[in-house]
């Protein structure tokens, strides 16, 4: 491209993006830091920095300069006349972005932080004395709040409010698209799950029966990690309460998982989903760094990424047959009772439950769809916060058949809804959607992946992923990229052909 | 104080300060987060975004408003007629640093950084290879733009260009006032250790012959780290190739050290001098976090700090009393050959040889000496640069009596001029000094100190220090901080009588 006046602007463009991401990278390891290694004394200080260093993002980020570099560029049809190009992606995802970041009132902006910390205190709360009453004035006033932060932002004809919410997670996204694909999905489910439950053959449990030393599990897991392909020379892998995914950019990626005594799998399953993450940021290309090329397409397809590597693989027959013979050298006579059914078996247990983070591959879905729901509902104002408890449980008893013994275990269990989040709890079981599709796709292009994976062989799934899925950054927004990656839009088939083709002959059925 | 208009503006200035600080503080966890815990391929994107947040900083405490505000303050006599008070020590340490970093001009400010990032890059490769004439063009080009800095800065008048640039590191401190200190210092240094070489009885160094494992080590260190009065709720203590402290502030203080499997004493050394930072760091108020009042001093002073808890305490006969029976507990078995005399004694042994890192307590002031005394003369044109070598190596063979065997174990050893810091060096040998003076004046104030330390209490001392010297933050200038403290300006008699009360009899002299 000759140095035109637009192409300055791009240019220039590119670099305010850089900036701010270089900078806002920086909150990104005080946050880890905050996690994983900060001195408990240092929270007050460390507040007062990150919300100074917010402001200062914020204010790069909404410079108006950037509005009339965007127009520059908008107007360039050499610029812009390939969609899938990088520079009409980088324009196109900066202006959404751009347009986001201006379109709300600093007051309303203001206001949403202060009632997001102190709605997140009032949850813990009321979730610690299970009741529900002293949460509801908070989540009316979070309501009220979110409908107003959705009439700012606005919708596509014929959407709803609750799409105004969810296009900061998952951009494009919609509650009718989202119903279309959950829908189908629940009443597939809900037979399987009667099936499951009906079988008299269960899988062993007991994988999930054994203490193993916390160092031993450490060391276990670091050395899964890296046989996945995550790469240790850009990235850590720690320890918090809740595992995460940060760090600053692809060289430098930061993962956490954790540990209990008593349950080895948790810390498998973690490790792997947030291997699953890593491996996608470190995938992300270092010459786009800081702009929307060099950036994860969305909360649903990061998710895709990480439940893949947790359960289309960490929960695969083949996975085990690597895994299993394994783990004598990290934790000795300790495991050597177990069998290889009671490894695998213990890793695909079904049992319907109360609480979503420690649910199952098959259930997990129909915590999200409830969630769904309920919020859905409240954005249109169908749904009284009122409410809330007698609707969340009754959907709990007619999608998973249990009874909510309590608040704390029902509609109190989450902090997303306390911290003003509306719009973000689909995206994980979109994930799951988009990695089956993926992953169907994938196991096609390379037919003898499992017999690879028997052999702790992951570099080709690894490699088809950069090659498909992260090398492109925003090139492509995730329905879009479905349909270039799998050839179809997203559906609920493959990920009830993955659940029922692996979870029938564990559960005795034909 | 009412509200006045100038109230106002000390209150603007105040906050402008904290805001810098709190910002700046980030750049802290940054560089060490780097040096601790970054995977290596993160270190090209961590040096863009070091350097975008150095460049936001420096625009930050350059703002002309802090002139305005400044102009109104000195201006008001109710707030500046104590001079030791918080609000005349915060205008005059806020003046001082205000009016350095606006006197540079920003293309100098550019200039030493690129040179000190080539300079580095030269001083490594002509270390490696022994050759000082690789580095010699670079000194040169060094030392010529150091010569500019210091025009820009200015000095007193019968000062000298050093004086311009030791202000960065000890305010107040002037190449006449060192020399007057370190002239006697050195002629009863070199006495002293001529009297201590003949001597046929020395210290037993079986200390510094076991090996032992890193772990092991780890646990000990942390633990006399912790005994000694570093707050771990406040602070950590992790691992890097060259021991530091740094943090973001008094509640959140972070430290290093380093470990050798055959070299127990170092990792001793290393952890009590970054624990005595560290707990000056913590000893500083956070009611006054970023402002001057809530700042450290001097590099000096800091300097006296560490000293004292690795020499002072860590090397004293009292210390070993209490540690040396709560080895066993890390140790076992491999510490059990060991007496209590070559364990004092290793941790005492004095021997004259080249690298000033790894000197002794005794010789190790006068590597300093050394290297003031010729960066003194490069600074004012009375050495060439191409002379360096042979300078250097004849004040070996004059101070310590040793023949330097090349120049990667002579002149190039140290990092410091590679990177442009000159006028720094003479800060450990003034910390040496101010420790033993300061603690003198403890032990007066606290006579049964070295039966506590005996008995594994160090809180009289940590106290001491706390309400002495820490809790002042920048009130007085150190010069006056020991006067305040001891009564008497500074002199080289109380480290000498340091040395020879704890030498003499463990080289069996009279």
């Amino acid at each position: 491209m000759p140095a035109t006046a637009t192409s300055t602007q791009y240019d220039q463009l590119l670099q305010s993006a850089k900036d701010a991401t270089l900078f806002g990278s920086s909150l990104g390891i005080l946050h880890w830091d905050q996690e994983v290694m900060m001195p408990k004394k240092g929270l007050a200080y460390r507040a007062d920095q990150i919300a100074l260093m917010a402001r200062m993002y914020h204010k790069m980020v909404t410079d108006p300069n950037i509005e009339d570099q965007l127009c520059a560029c908008e107007e360039d049809s050499e610029l812009m006349h390939d969609p899938t190009s990088a520079s009409a992606s980088n324009v196109r995802e900066l202006r959404h972005a751009y347009d986001r970041n201006t379109k709300l009132p600093t007051e309303l902006v203001e206001e949403e932080a202060v009632l997001s910390s102190k709605g997140q205190e009032a949850w813990k709360e009321a979730r610690k004395n299970n009741d529900f009453s002293e949460f509801q004035p908070w989540l009316e006033k979070i309501v009220t709040l979110l409908q107003r932060k959705a009439e700012c932002y606005g919708w596509a004809e014929g959407g709803e409010p609750w799409d105004a919410l969810a296009e900061d997670y998952e951009p494009g996204c919609t509650a009718a698209g989202v119903s279309e694909v959950f829908t189908p999905l629940r009443i597939r489910l809900q037979s399987f799950l009667d099936e499951l439950m009906g079988s008299d053959t269960k899988p062993s449990n007991a994988f999930n029966e054994i203490a193993l030393p916390i160092d031993q599990q450490k060391a276990f897991v670091q050395a899964i990690a890296s046989q996945i392909g995550f790469d240790f020379d850009a990235g850590r892998l720690d320890e918090s309460t809740h595992p995460f995914c940060g760090g600053t950019h692809c060289n430098d990626v930061r993962m956490t998982t954790r540990f209990h005594e008593n349950n080895v799998n948790d810390a498998i399953g973690s490790t792997m989903h947030e291997s699953g993450h890593g491996i996608y940021e470190q995938g992300l290309l270092y010459e786009h760094v800081g702009t929307p090329m060099g950036s994860a397409v969305s909360l649903g397809i990061h998710e895709s990424q990480s439940r893949m590597w947790e359960n289309q693989v960490g929960r695969s027959e083949a996975f085990w047959k690597w895994c299993y013979p394994t783990m004598e050298e990290y934790f000795g006579d300790a495991t050597a009772s177990l069998t290889f059914d009671d490894v695998y078996g213990g890793a695909n247990i079904v049992r319907p439950d109360f609480i979503r983070v420690e649910a199952d591959e098959a259930t997990y879905n129909m915590h999200i769809m409830i969630r769904f729901e309920l919020e859905r509902m409240m954005m249109k104002g169908d749904l009284a916060v009122a409410d809330l408890p007698d609707a969340w449980n009754a959907r709990y008893q007619e999608y998973l058949g249990i009874d909510v013994p309590s608040d704390t275990k029902g509609c109190l269990q989450d902090v997303h809804w306390s911290m003003t989040s509306m719009g973000y709890f689909p995206t994980y079981t979109l994930g799951n959607l988009y990695c089956a599709q993926f992953f169907e796709t994938a196991i096609e292009e390379i037919p003898d992946m499992y017999e690879q994976f028997a052999r702790g062989e992951f570099g080709a799934l690894k490699g088809w992923l950069n090659e498909n899925i992260h090398c492109h950054g925003k090139r492509y927004r995730a329905a879009e990229l479905c349909e270039v990656v799998t050839g179809k839009a997203l559906s609920s088939d493959p990920l009830m052909r993955h659940l029922e083709n692996k979870l029938r002959p564990l559960y005795g059925l034909a």
